[in-house]
């Protein structure tokens, strides 16, 4: 996976945190997802066909969760409710589809499907066998989360 | 959702259930997925773009899931390891490839992702707000299944 396919996803975790739910996570480094994949409360979903062909996912831990999205909405996230996942799919799809936007401006044709929203305690997401897969992990002052990036280039 | 959509994806799960996995699964009635969750231990989950939008899951609790693997590839599955979440996969991408094949004989253009594999006792995947959903129940001889179809029809 290049940098000119994984800076826009980068890019667009950064802005829709910091425009729409007025967080700035730290980010770490870029790794590639192991067979050890982390535990996460509730994630939302969303996956990529066309020349780009794979899903991005936002993982969150429960306290991480009610952090961003309470504060994407405007009010206390308290429990992981149907606002809540509504507002981690809706998160997932702006992460989608503004990594779509610029990497449509550079040349990739790429649809984003509806995102679907898992909740479950302490759940992961699979590297799917073959598929270049790299996790980046963010924390805020409540907690980490993790973006998965499984994807390939359509030959 | 009507029956030219849902009922590719049901023959989709009948065809690869028996042809690929040996198993013979009794259907139930299709049904509005509500806010009432089911609860699951490993999905399949697989986005939907083009003119079909969104996305199909297959929901194994984890007695069904290693029946309908263990069948599949021949020996028995005892644990949800790296071989029974690929197969999982795997099967998801059998049934959306089927119902593809079968919708774009019927005039409908729509691509399929990558699977995502999710694993974590007792997960739910939520319904997106505003996007028809309908679950379909399956039982085998070794515990239920549950496929969701969270999709609507580009104008």
């Amino acid at each position: 996976m290049t940098a000119d396919i994984l800076n826009p996803f980068l890019q667009a975790v950064m802005d829709v945190l910091r425009t729409m739910a007025h967080v700035e996570p730290r980010r770490g480094n870029p790794r590639l997802k192991g067979q050890e994949d982390g535990c996460y409360d509730v994630s939302g979903v969303v996956g990529l066909t066309g020349q780009v062909q794979g899903f991005v996912s936002l993982s969150f831990q429960e306290s991480a969760a009610l952090h961003v999205v309470g504060s994407f909405v405007g009010e206390p996230a308290l429990a992981v409710d149907e606002h809540v996942k509504d507002a981690v799919g809706e998160l997932a799809n702006m992460v989608a589809g503004g990594a779509k936007s610029a990497l449509a401006a550079a040349g990739y044709d790429l649809r984003i499907s509806i995102p679907s929203v898992i909740v479950g305690p302490g759940h992961t997401i699979s590297r799917p066998r073959g598929i270049p897969c790299i996790e980046i992990p963010f924390e805020t002052e409540r907690g980490p989360f993790t973006v998965d990036l499984c994807l390939k280039l359509e030959p």
